[in-house]
C-alpha cells in the first residue's frame, strides 16, 4: 500500500476501493465500486485530497523495465503484435482507473470535478502534470465533437438552466434576468453544448446579435432596453461573448466547434445572414503595452513602420503622464486615440501568433478568422478601459477562407483586412 | 504516399483525405474531413477496402527511434514529463486518426462497420490486428457502461426497432411479430442498451421471463400461445436470451454490464422477485464430446469420478452406435439420459474455466453466476439436441455472491448448486 | 327510484351513483363518482344494459311545464334573461350527466364505449334517439377539429398502434406486417386524428399514394412487392383508403377536416406535388343496379340519354344472363364494359345527391370534389367485383374549387370531369 | 344585414364572415374561415366591438315562433323526436357560430380573450348576458377537467411559464426571481393546469407548503430566506395561494378540481403528509364590518352570544376611534385582538353562506372544508391589515369528510372545529 495512506483510515479505504476497482473483481462491479471511490474523494479534506492525487500521480506508472523491453522488441521488429505489447505497457494504469470510475452514473461529472481541482494546484505540484495528462486524453476522448449536442438556449428554457447561463458568462457580465431576457429576444441569440453525462450542465455557451451590419460598439448589443430588431434586417451575426461553464474540461477544443457549428445553424435558418463576425474583447493589450515588450517586439518591421510605433507609443505615454500630473495635456484626445489604435493593430496581428500574444485573438485566428476592425470607445466599462483603453476588435469568420487561414496562422501568419493597413 | 495508393484515384483521394484531416488544418474542420473519408471508404471495392486496412496498419505506427529515445529518459527518470512524452510517442498516430473520424455525425456508426468488415478477414490479415486493437481500445472507452442508456423493449416501441430485435435474435429465433408481441407481453421482458450516437439501434439486448419458478424448458417461455402470467406470480426472473447486434463492437463488454442493470431494475419495479437465473444453452458440449477432448482432460478427478466418467462415455457411445445402425439399444433411454447428464455437468464444471470450455458457460461463470441445475428434454429443437441432446442449464445470479465467485472464477473455480454433486 | 331497478341490486347501485353525481356532492367528488358509474357499466349484462339505456332515455328530459312556461316567457319577450332560462330548462339533464361522466380520467372513452353500444340497437329502441342525440352533440363539441391531433403513422409508430391500424383498415385489408410495412414507405403515407383523452386510439386514419400521375388500379398501390417510387416523381397524391376507428363517433365530422389538413402538410412539405384525388370504390353501384332503381330515378335526363341508358341496361342483362347460362355471350366483353361505365357514371352523376347515392361518393362529393374519372378493372379483388363490377372512381380535390362546389352539392348539383361526358 | 353594419366596411365584412362560417360553405372551410373572424376581431376599434357584441347578442336567437311550435309539440307527447327538435330550435344558432370559431388552431385562445371583453363590460350590457351565457356554457364543457392536465411547476420550468407565476399571483405577491425560486424549492410545491389548446398557458395554480404543522402565519411561508425544510419533516400540506390566470374563464370549475387533484397527488409521492389545510387571508371581513351588517345578520344566535359579539363590537369601535384621535386607548392590545377574532369567527361561520360572505371562504366550503383556526397577526402586510386586521384563516381539507360537509354547506351549514368554540 502507499506509504503514508496507512496512517489515514479514509485514505487506507479508498486506497483499497481503487485497488479493488483495477482487480478483476472491480470488473464486473465497477459501477458500484466506482461510486464508492467518487464517495470517498468527495469527503475527503484538503490534506486527504493532496495525498489521493499523489498517489494517483505515483503509483499507476508504467514499470521501466517492461517499457524497456517492449521499446526494444518493438525497436527490432515493429510487428502488430509487438506494438499492441508496447501501447499497452506504455499506457498508464491510471487510465484504466480512470475509465472505471466513469462507469458510476456520475462518473463523469466526477472525473470533471477532480481535474478542477487538480488545476488549481497544478503549478506548485508539477508531478500532478501525469494525472493531467490523462484525464485530458481521456475527457478529450469522451467529449468528443460528435458526442455533444448543441441546443438553443431561450427565455423557454429551465430557469435552472438559464440561471448557469447568468453565473457563467465571463465576457460581459449578466446583470438579473431582465438583461438575461433582452439577451433571449429573437435579434439575440445563444446556443450551448451539453453531453449527455451532465444533463442539464451547459459545457461551453455563446451568444449571438443578428443585426443589418458589423457592431463596433459593445452597449448596443448587451442594453437590456435597446429595441428589438425585425427579421428583415438579419444580415449580420455578432458573436459577442463565449464562456466556458466547465473549470475541468479546460484544454478540451470545444469553442471552435460551437462556433461553427451555430454558424451553420443559423445560415440555415436564416438565409439572409451574410455575415459572421465577432465583437471581442482585447484582454491582454494593456498589460502587453505596460511590459514594454513592444520595443523588443517589433524587431523585423520596416524601418517606416517602426517610426511611426515609435511616436505612437511616445505620445501614448505623454498623454499618460499629463492625464496622471492632472494638467493639460499636450496630445489631444485625436492624436492620443490613432496611438492607440495603431499599437493595438500592431499588437494584434504582430504579437497574436506569440506565446505573448492576446488569449482570445489567438482562439480566433487559430479557428482561422480574419483580424478585420478595431474600434475606439466600444466597450468603456471599467473592466473595458483597463484591459484596452475601451478598444474592441472584430473577427471576421469567412466560413470560406478559415481552414487556409487556420494553417497559415499555424505558421505565424494572422490575416487582417486591408481597412487595418493605415495603422500597419 | 502510400506506394500502390497511386495507381488507384479512389486510394489517392482516400490517402490525400485522411492525410489533411491528420493535419492541422484538419482541427478546425474535422466534421466535413470526417465525413468525406467515411464516404471514400462506402465506395471502396473489396480489393481498395483491402488496400485501404494495409494503409491503415502500416502507416500510422510509432517511430521506432522516437519510442527508443522516450523509453530510455523514461527509464532514467521516470518523471512525469518523461512519461507524458512516453505515452504520446508510442500512441500510434491512427488513434487520433480515428478519434477525429468520430467526429463527423455518422462517425461512430462508420467505425463500428469498418470494425466489422474488419474483423472478418483478421484471420488472414494478420497485420491488421494493430488497427483492431486502437479501434477496440477507443471503442471500449466510447462504448463505457457510464454512456449507455438501458431502455425497455415493449410492444409499444417503434415497429422499426422490433423488426431490428427479430433480426438479432441469436438464441431462440422469433418466427414473425406474434411470436414477438407474446415476448413483450408483461410476464415476458425485454431490455436492451442504446448509445446515442446510435439512436434507434439496440446495441445488445436481453430477453427475461417473469414466472413463478426456475425454467426448466424453453418452449414454454417462447410458446407464442402461452398463458400470460399474473404479476402476484413473478417470484424468478428468467433469462433467457441474451443476444448482441453489432459484431463490430466484438470484446466490448456490455452483456455482464446488461444483465446487472437489468436485474437491479426489475427488483425495483417488482418487489416480489427473489431469484434471479438464466435458462441457457450449451453450445460448446457436443463439439467437446465428439472432440474426445474429455479423456485427457479429467486428469485432475479422483478414481472413483473417472470411473463414473468412463462408464457413462461407453454408455454414450453403445447408445449412438447401436441408434446409428437402426438396431434395439442395450442402453435404456433413461440411463442414455444419465450418462449425457453426468458427461455435461463435468464439462461444466471442469472445462468451463479452460480454452475449451463452452462460451456461454464461460460469459455467466466470468460474471460470478453458479452453475445451479441442468436439466434434460429442454430444448428439443433441431439446434437444440444438436448441440447439446436438447439439454439447457441454469446459471443462477446471487447477486451477494457474484463478485467472490467472478474473482474465483478467475482462479479456474467453478461455483455449482449441491444438486449437481450426483453427477460430479 | 325508476320502478324496474328496485328488483336489481346492480341497477340499483347504478341509479343511486347517477343521482349522486347530478346532485351538488357529484360535483366536488366528480372523479370518482364518474369512475364508479363507469365501472357500474361495465359490469352490467345485457339486460342491465338495455335497462339502463331506457332509464337514461326516460328519466332525465326537460320538464313539459317549465318548458311551456318558459317558451311562453320568451315569446313574450325574448330578453337575454328568458333566452337563458329557456335554454337552460329544455336541456336535457342527460347533458349534464354526460359532462359529468366525462371528468372520469377515462371518461371519453367510456361514453363513446356507450354510445357504440347504444348505436347498434338503436332501430329496435327509437326511444334511445334522444340519449344518442346528446351523446352526438356533447362528442361533436369536444372532438371539435381544433382540439384534434395529427399525427403521422410511420414504420417507426409504435407496434401497438400499428396493430390498431391493420385491424381498422376497412377499405383495402392489410394481410400482415410486410402489406403494411410496404404502406409506410415513402411514396406511401398514412396520417391519423387522435384526441388526448384516447392516447394512442387512432380515430380515422387515411392512406395516401405519391406517384407521378392519377392512379387507375388499386393493386399497384397495394402490392408489396411493389418498387418504391422516388421523391422527384411525386406529382399526385391519392387518398386511396379512409378508415373510421371509432364506431361510438359516428356522425361526428372528421373525414373532411382529416383530407383537408393532410392535403395543406402535404403540399407543404412536397410542393411538387400538384394533384390531389382518391381512388374510391363504389360500393353502393351494384346493389342500386339490381335494386331496379334506375328505371324510375332518371325521369329528368333527356330522350336522348335515357335512350342510351335503356340499351346498356339491357346489354348487362344479356350478358349477366349468357353468363349465368354458361353460354357464349352475344354481348362483347368491349359492349358489356361500355354499358357498366355509363350505367355507373349516371349512378354517380344523378343519384349521389339522393338518398339513394353511393355512401363513399356523397362523402366527397359533399367535401366539394370533382367526379374525375371511372376505372373499368380497377379492383378485381372479390369485394371489388361484387360492390361494382371492378370499377373504381378518382374523385378529384381542386382546393380552389371545393368550397362552390361543396355549396353546389348540397343544392343537388354534381361537378364532373368534361371526360365523362361521353357516358353521360 | 344587421344594420348599422352597413356602414362600417370592416363590420360588413365581419358580418359576411360570420354569415358564411355558418352556412353550408362554412363547414367545409371552417378552419380558414374562423381565422378570419379571429382576425376581424383582432383589428376592431372599441366601437366595432361593441357593434360586434350587439351583433352577436341580437342576430342569433332562437325564433319564437319555432320555439313555441316545437314546445307545444313536446308538452303534447314528449317524444324522444320532439324532445331533439325542441333542444334544437332552442340552442341559439350562436353556440354553432362559437363551436365553428373555435375550429380555428388559435380559437379556443381567442374565445376565451372576447369573454374577458365582453365580461367587463357586462353591468353596462346586459343584453349580451346571452351571449356570456353561451360562452360559459361552451367553455365549462371544453375546460371540462377530463381534459386538463396537472403539472408541476419547477425551477426547472421554462422561465416565460415563471414569468407567468410571477405576474398572476393574486395572492401573496412574488417580489422577483429570488422570491420566486424560494417557493419552488423542494418543500414548497406549486401546480397547474393546463389544456392542450393554451399550450404554456396555465390556467389556474395553487402554491403548497409542505411544513411540520399548520401555519399561522403567512410571512414564514413566503420569505425567500426561510431555511428550506427537510422531507422527513413534512407533515402538513398549506395550500396558501390560489389565482386564476384567465379572467375569461370565470364562473368555470376548476379551483375544487385543482385541490383535489394536488392533495391527491401529494398523498401518493409522500406518504407521510397528513394533513391538508389552507392559510387563508379573509378579503371581505373588513368591509363587512364597516358594512354594519353585522347587527341585522346575527338573529338567529342566542341571547349570550348576541351579548358577547355586541360587546365585541363597541370595543372594535373604541379601540378604533381612540386610534383615530390618537389617544391611548382604553381597550387593551388583548381585548382588542379578542374582539376581532371573535368577529371574525361570527363571520366566517354564520356569513359564509349568505350572499355577504366572504369569497375566499365560500370558494372553501363549497369544496367541503372545515372552518378550522383563526390566527391573529398572521398577515401583518399593509392588504392584510386593511382586508382583515391581519387575521388569517385556516380551512381544512378533511379527504373523508368534504363530500358531506359540501353537502351541508349547500344548506347552509358551516362545519368548524371545536377549537373555535370559544368564540362563538
Amino acid at each position: 500500500m502507499f506509504e503514508y495512506f496507512k496512517k489515514d483510515k479514509a485514505l487506507e479505504v479508498a486506497n483499497h476501493r481503487v485497488r479493488k476497482l483495477l482487480s478483476a473483481q472491480g470488473e464486473v462491479n465497477a459501477q458500484s465500486m466506482a461510486l464508492k471511490i467518487i464517495e470517498s474523494y468527495r469527503d475527503f479534506n484538503p490534506a486527504q485530497r493532496q495525498a489521493f492525487f499523489d498517489f494517483l500521480a505515483n503509483q499507476f506508472n508504467p514499470d521501466p523495465d517492461l517499457v524497456s523491453a517492449a521499446s526494444q522488441a518493438y525497436c527490432a521488429d515493429p510487428s502488430a503484435q509487438n506494438l499492441i505489447r508496447l501501447v499497452h505497457v506504455t499506457e498508464p494504469q491510471r487510465q484504466e482507473l480512470l475509465r472505471r470510475i466513469n462507469r458510476a452514473p456520475s462518473g463523469t461529472s466526477a472525473l470533471i470535478g477532480m481535474r478542477e481541482a487538480l488545476l488549481a494546484q497544478l503549478k506548485t505540484q508539477p508531478n500532478w502534470a501525469a494525472i493531467d495528462s490523462d484525464m485530458h486524453h481521456l475527457l478529450s476522448s469522451w467529449f468528443n465533437p460528435g458526442f455533444l449536442e448543441l441546443h438553443e438556449i431561450t427565455w423557454n428554457s429551465p430557469a435552472q438552466l438559464l440561471e448557469k447561463i447568468i453565473r457563467h458568462e465571463a465576457v460581459h457580465a449578466i446583470n438579473g434576468w431582465d438583461e438575461l431576457r433582452r439577451r433571449l429576444q429573437p435579434d439575440r441569440r445563444c446556443f450551448a453544448f451539453f453531453h449527455r453525462q451532465l444533463p442539464n450542465e451547459p459545457l461551453i455557451f455563446v451568444e449571438v446579435a443578428l443585426i443589418p451590419a458589423i457592431a463596433n460598439n459593445i452597449s448596443v448589443l448587451i442594453d437590456k432596453n435597446a429595441p428589438v430588431g425585425e427579421a428583415k434586417h438579419f444580415k449580420t451575426a455578432i458573436f459577442y461573448s463565449i464562456s466556458n461553464c466547465q473549470p475541468g474540461l479546460r484544454g478540451v477544443s470545444l469553442g471552435n466547434f460551437l462556433i461553427k457549428r451555430v454558424a451553420e445553424k443559423l445560415i440555415e435558418e436564416i438565409p439572409t445572414l451574410k455575415t459572421f463576425c465577432t465583437l471581442s474583447p482585447i484582454p491582454g493589450f494593456k498589460k502587453w503595452l505596460d511590459s514594454g515588450a513592444l520595443v523588443s517586439d517589433n524587431a523585423d518591421l520596416s524601418a517606416g513602420a517602426k517610426r511611426k510605433i515609435q511616436t505612437a507609443l511616445e505620445m501614448v505615454k505623454n498623454a499618460n503622464s499629463s492625464m496622471a500630473s492632472g494638467g493639460d495635456s499636450l496630445v489631444s484626445d485625436r492624436e492620443r486615440q490613432d496611438a492607440h489604435m495603431r499599437l493595438c493593430a500592431v499588437y494584434l496581428k504582430h504579437v497574436s501568433a506569440t506565446p505573448t500574444g492576446d488569449a482570445v485573438a489567438k482562439f480566433h485566428l487559430t479557428n482561422g478568422a480574419t483580424l478585420h476592425q478595431i474600434h475606439w470607445g466600444a466597450d468603456n466599462s471599467k473592466k473595458g478601459l483597463q484591459q484596452s483603453e475601451g478598444m474592441m476588435v472584430n473577427y471576421l469568420y469567412d466560413l470560406n477562407k478559415v481552414e487556409a487561414q487556420h494553417e497559415a496562422f499555424s505558421l505565424g501568419q494572422v490575416a487582417h483586412a486591408s481597412g487595418l493597413n493605415k495603422w500597419l
